[in-house]
Formats: C-alpha cells, sequence, structure tokens
C-alpha cells in the first residue's frame, strides 16, 4: 500500500460546551492538518496523486479554517468543537478532492499542538 | 475509525544486558511516550475520549518513570529495559484506565529519541 | 503487533518528468527516511529487531542517496524521482535486510520537507 501526505497549519479560537475545565473558556490553537490517502498502484507518472494537487485542496481547507472561531465554521456550527470533530469536518471536505480517484482510504489527523490530536480514518469511493 | 493522541515526555536512565556495544552502558534519554486509543463511533459531547481524562492518565505514567534508573521501576525489573519493552510496559500500565469505555484498540509508541522508537498497537477489552 | 522505527536523513538533488510546475526544476530536499518494522513477537533480549543492526541498515540506505541526483542512482535512473517512488526504492533496497527475521510488514516512509511526504506498507518474507 502506498500513502501520500501533505500537511498544513490554520491558527483558529474555539471552546468546548460541557465539563471540560478550562477547555470551556475562548481560547485556541495553531492547528496541523496532515492528509494521508492510502492506495495500491502508481500511475506511470510515479505518483499516487499529485502532491502539488492534494497541496490545493488541503491549504484551501486549511485556509477555510485560518483566523475563524470553529464555532463559525459552517459544518461545525452547531456541534462542539473537540478536536476529534475538527478532524471529521476535515475529512468530509476533503473527501470529495479525492474520491473517484483509484485511492482506497484517507486519514485526516489534526493535531492542537505537538502533543494532542485526533483523526479520522475512513474508505474513500473509489 | 477515530483515534486520540496524547503525548508526554519523561527522562529515565538505562542500559541493556547483552551485546548491544555502547547501549550496554549506563545512559539516559529524553524519552517521548504517544498514545493513541481507536474506537468506530463519537460520544454525543463530540469525544472518542475525553483528552483531559486521557491526559491524566499519561501524565500520570509518564510521572511513573521520570526520572528513574528504569531498571529499578516496578514491572520493567528483570527485563531488558529496550524501547519495546518500555512500550509494552506502558501499554499495559494504561490499559486498565482506557479498557470497558468503547475503544478497540490502543497504540503506545515509545521514543528514545527523534529516530528511535516502537510501540506496541493491540486491541483493547471493549 | 510491535513495531521499531528508525530515522535518517540524506539530502538530494532531483527533479520531476511531467506537468509538475516548479518542480520539473532541479531542486534539492534534506529527506527524513522513517523505517518501520513490525512483528507479534519479541526475541528474549527484549527486541523485536536490534535498533543497532536496522540503524546500520538504515544509514548506509541514506548513505547511499546522500549528496546525490536522485536521477543517478541505480534503482532510480529511468524512472520519474517521485516521493512515492523514492519510498519504494528505499523499501525494496532494504527488504533484504530484514526479511526472513519473523516481522511481518516494512514501512518506509520519506519526507520531502516535514510537510509532504511518501510511504509503501507492505508485507515482509517472514
Amino acid at each position: 500500500m502506498f500513502e501520500v501526505t501533505v500537511a498544513a497549519r490554520f491558527e483558529a479560537a474555539h471552546r468546548l460546551v460541557g465539563d471540560f475545565g478550562p477547555a470551556a473558556r475562548t481560547h485556541g490553537h495553531t492547528y496541523r492538518l496532515e492528509v494521508t490517502v492510502r492506495g495500491e498502484a502508481l500511475a506511470p507518472d510515479g505518483t499516487l496523486l499529485d502532491v502539488g494537487e492534494l497541496r490545493q485542496a488541503v491549504d484551501a481547507l486549511a485556509g477555510s479554517l485560518h483566523y475563524t472561531d470553529l464555532q463559525e465554521v459552517p459544518g461545525l456550527s452547531g456541534v462542539n468543537t473537540t478536536v476529534e470533530h475538527v478532524a471529521q469536518h476535515c475529512w468530509q471536505e476533503l473527501a470529495s478532492a479525492v474520491q473517484g480517484r483509484g485511492m482506497s482510504t484517507m486519514r485526516v489527523a489534526v493535531w492542537e499542538s505537538e502533543d494532542v490530536g485526533a483523526a479520522l480514518d475512513a474508505p474513500l469511493a473509489l
């Protein structure tokens, strides 16, 4: 199985609703967004998916979250902005860009810091 | 599959017994401990496992190893303190804190440096 | 499942052939090479595979790529030096050193930067 990973960063505010201690206060992180796609075979040009093309999709997504309050982002409003939900949102936003290209799975990891992160790893429509 | 990861560090001495060259001398590392739990579904509050709760368990474990000689740690005395055995010890110490919570697997990685590490990835009792 | 990872770096020039924008110009990277082997059981000395031995194989491979033009490396000449192909080349070069030792799979990741990488994860002959 081959994998390609592209990462980007975004800076955003959020707060959790519920019994989460200091995380219930509005605060923020420099998030790291890591996107990995997997597939069995390389194209004749030696790519699983052109890194430049994946970079465009990842950067556009990171841009849509940069300098925002995550509570106000379409797709996250109305849900708790846990790092798990942010990873799920990013997975859903990216799926359309990479589906139907022969890749079998995608893992989207979101890190709030280098020591705390979450990911969603799920099958893609081939 | 969702994943949540929390990492911590500890500084400890150790030495290997056997034909391991300079690693047979007492030395030490600033270890990085990375704990990842996985499960299929998020709770209504948007968490797989509350990061704050996982943080407490990981920090308590790192604290039990910080500023120790690993040969003298209960659970490691009598075994070779390879990075594989340290990862296995950490897995076993953490399992009780996260078992029975609906998570399917846990991966515990221990890094002696940014370039050398080991991990144990194994099923949890649901 | 246990895992052991050893990483190294090498600095090399390359360029892509095809419609890859600026990547079609000769340029270079400080690559990071991460090699992970996996297996079910530790040896009596507490190792899955002696880190020192894996280090020798990984460093020898990194040395063979350091300060080269990847187009001129045997095993890469005649193919596009995408990060996927570089990872595949490294996997193939390392397989002979770790096969037949009871390990089930090996993942070789190659990073062009901390934000762009590729990997090949495939079974080893036990």
